[in-house]
Parts: C-alpha cells; structure tokens; sequence
C-alpha cells in the first residue's frame, strides 16, 4: 500500500541520509521526497510517499522516532490533509499545435512560464492524479522534460470542504 | 556559495541515500531536496539546494557522476533555468483579520484551499523569494504551519523572457 509519512526534523546536515537509509535498509523504494524549511528556518518538514509492508512501515516509523534530530512522525491519513505537487512541464509545441497545448494549459489552471518557437513550458499544481492527468494528455504533443517537486501535504481544518476543488 | 544541483537517477532504492549522505558526509547542509518521478516512471530527478565551499562541491559533483544509478549531474546556473517552488501555509484569520489575508492572497497570485472559523489555509507557487516575501508578509497574522517543497528547476529555452512574470 501506499503510504504519506510527515516528518519534523532539526535542520542539521546528515539527518535526511539517515532518514531515506532508513527506507532504503528495510527495501522501501521511494516514490517521492520534499524538503523544505518550515517558517522556523532550525526546522524542517520531510514529507515522503512510499509503498511497501505495513507492518514494515510500523517498524520503521518507530525507528524514525528514535532518531536524533527528529521532532514529530506522521502518517498522512487520506481525507484528513490537502495534498499538492507542483510540476514543471516542457512539452512541444509550434504555431501549428501551440493553440491545442494552450487550450489544455487552461483547462488544468496551469501557467505558462515560457515560450519558443518550437516548445512551451507549463507550470501546474494540484493533487498528484490531476498533475499526472495532465502529464499523460501532453504526452501526445511530445514531452521533452517533466520535473516534479513530489507530494507536500497539510492537515485539513474544515471537515466539509466546499466543492471539490483540486 | 548557494548552489542548485540537478540529479537524473535510476529510480531504485538507496540512491537518494546514497546521494544525500555524499552531501552530508562532506559537511555540506542541505538546504533544500525534492525528488519525483519524471515523465519516465522508472527515472527520477532530483533537485538540491546547498550551501558550502566551492571546491568540495565541486569534488562531491565528480563523486556523483561515479554512483551507479546517477544519470547525469549538473549545477544550474542563475538566468539560463526557471526555478518554481510550492509553498501550503495555514494562518491565523477570523472574520476580522480574513478580509485582509485574502487581499493579501490575491497579491502574490495565491489560491486558498481551506477556510475554518479561525484560519485560512494558502497555496502559492513561484520563486523561493517569491514564497519568502509571502511568509515574511503573513507572520503578522501567526502562522501555525509552513509546508514548502523546495525549489525545483527546469531549463529555459527562451533567452529573452517576455516581462518579468514570477
């Protein structure tokens, strides 16, 4: 199963080695991985996506606990936190197709950040399927770079959200 | 010196270790780390924001090229790449103060994706002093949670850019 783990950590060198070896050591592959201060710029947050055993992932939750440098673990349960990824696209595109990829562009509230000749390149952000959504329909333009930032989450304080925006 | 490094990698288990503990190993902080899958799932980047002594990054660039699973390595050099970063932040705001976070969400092109009684939860993309100048804005308002992803960088095709769009 997969899996969204949050983690709190002292901003010192070394302990995002020993945070994905322990993954790694336990044969948990990594799907995504972000990084980034916090608004305390001593600490940051990790937030990881993996998928493996969960009794696995139990022992290993425990050993990130005990980690020095380590504030707080959580897991991510679906429906209680609000879950972006952002991705940065260039896909083909000249004066022939570049109405169609900007129409597309539109439809998924994206933005483009640049323009040549021959290429576009898109931002957009949203929930991890409608990003791979896009991704998958630019697929037909020829896509020649994706890069994405991974899952980052953050807990929901209204419990009915209005609409479903995403 | 800051410096933004990009990693091509095999997307298999310990080369994010691997990756990171050459950093730490060296002394090095990481600043900031994203890795995701690019349009290949089974190839992913990863994008790494230090600071540290010019020649020792330079050894530990050699270092990377050697891993088994690495791709290709390369520093991005300021204007020749466009850099985005996500940023979800929760903030203090009840009816009286939520007139004048919204304003300040409109300003910096923000979206909001969660209202309680008592907060307002924001997402914002753009450069890192873009996320910065928003944080920075919103401390008046006690932020209780900052989650960034860390910078992620694509090429620019475009030499001229139109405008300064950030």
């Amino acid at each position: 199963m997969r899996h969204t783990i949050s983690v709190l950590v002292e901003n010192k060198f070394g302990v995002l080695a020993r945070i994905s070896g322990l993954f790694s050591g336990r044969g948990f592959n990594i799907d995504s991985l972000s990084v980034g201060e916090t608004d305390d710029p001593s600490i940051s947050r990790i937030t990881i996506v993996v998928h493996g055993d969960d009794v696995i992932l139990e022992q290993i939750m425990k050993q990130l606990h005990r980690l020095i440098d380590v504030i707080k673990v959580s897991e991510l349960t679906p429906g209680k936190y609000i879950d972006r990824e952002l991705a940065l696209i260039k896909v083909d595109a000249d004066s022939k197709t570049r109405p169609e990829v900007i129409q597309i562009v539109d439809v998924f509230r994206g933005s483009i950040l640049d323009v040549s000749l021959t290429s576009l390149t898109i931002e957009v952000t949203g929930t991890e399927e409608k990003v791979q959504g896009m991704i998958d329909v630019l697929r037909d333009f020829r896509i020649r770079e994706v890069v994405r930032s991974g899952k980052i989450a953050i807990s929901r304080e209204n419990k009915t959200p209005p609409g479903s925006r995403k």
